[in-house]
């Protein structure tokens, strides 16, 4: 399943959440085993997020129709996908009803990360892999060392 | 307040989320009036972002620091940024704490939209407004034209 809408809702203890609406195929398998991954892919990767988003889990098998090759989780048996430039494994903590979608609340328990992609200050390093970032309205972007700006917000506040 | 943490939670009703320590200055003014303004700012005004994240409403008083213009709002009484290509106007519906943070959670009551900045499809024109995206560690990302794909979900479904 491709999300559109999530966040990270807490530093210590590491916490996330997603929207998920509880029509979609995943949401029981979800619900059912209360784990789950979340799974950032490069930008480059772009066309299987959308194909992922397109289709339904009822209807086929998308790892078999899409080729995904996974790699082995170390605390859950969520799939962690080789595509992934980083990956999070996820316990359910929470959920509640928001509006038309349910709110899922987890603790990332094991984090995945490619190796080499990622500073030794835990940051990605762009010139390594460009992230995948979707604006809505089937749009997909991506960040560039030449197209981002660094501003330190403790100098700026001092402006 | 500028917030890193925030997402879309519904369509009907539009509901949106935000995640704030509890111990920032703004997290009392919002708990005390039950609303607030979620105002999204162009890449220009990066600086004026990072200016807001890195100052404490404690200390000054960040709209005369910094210059800001304000909008009138119509359903509340909160502020309206004249730098802001699009703003909400929030009515605080439930919070939680999740972790470190607390999970604030809002109905959207009014719509602000810079007029010619929207297609008439309800999507940013890129050609007329980019937008900040803040991707963390101090780092600013805007989307152009020529930056972004469009991918349709339902034809890459079939693909």
């Amino acid at each position: 399943m491709a999300v559109a809408w999530h966040t990270s809702l807490s530093f210590n203890p590491p916490l996330y959440g997603i929207a998920v609406a509880s029509k979609r195929f995943t949401y029981q398998f979800i619900i059912d085993s209360k784990e789950f991954a979340v799974n950032f892919l490069p930008f480059k990767a772009s066309e299987l997020i959308a194909s992922i988003g397109g289709t339904g889990g009822q209807e086929i098998d998308k790892f078999q129709r899409f080729n995904i090759a996974k790699s082995k989780p170390v605390k859950t048996a969520v799939p962690i996908l080789e595509a992934a430039y980083a990956a999070y494994e996820c316990k359910l903590i929470a959920s509640k009803d928001y509006g038309d979608h349910r709110w899922l609340v987890e603790e990332i328990v094991a984090v995945h990360l490619r190796e080499k992609t990622f500073t030794t200050e835990g940051f990605v390093d762009l010139d390594k892999v460009n992230p995948a970032l979707y604006l809505g309205n089937e749009y997909y972007l991506t960040a560039t060392k030449n197209t981002i700006r660094r501003l330190d917000r403790e100098a700026h506040g001092k402006c």
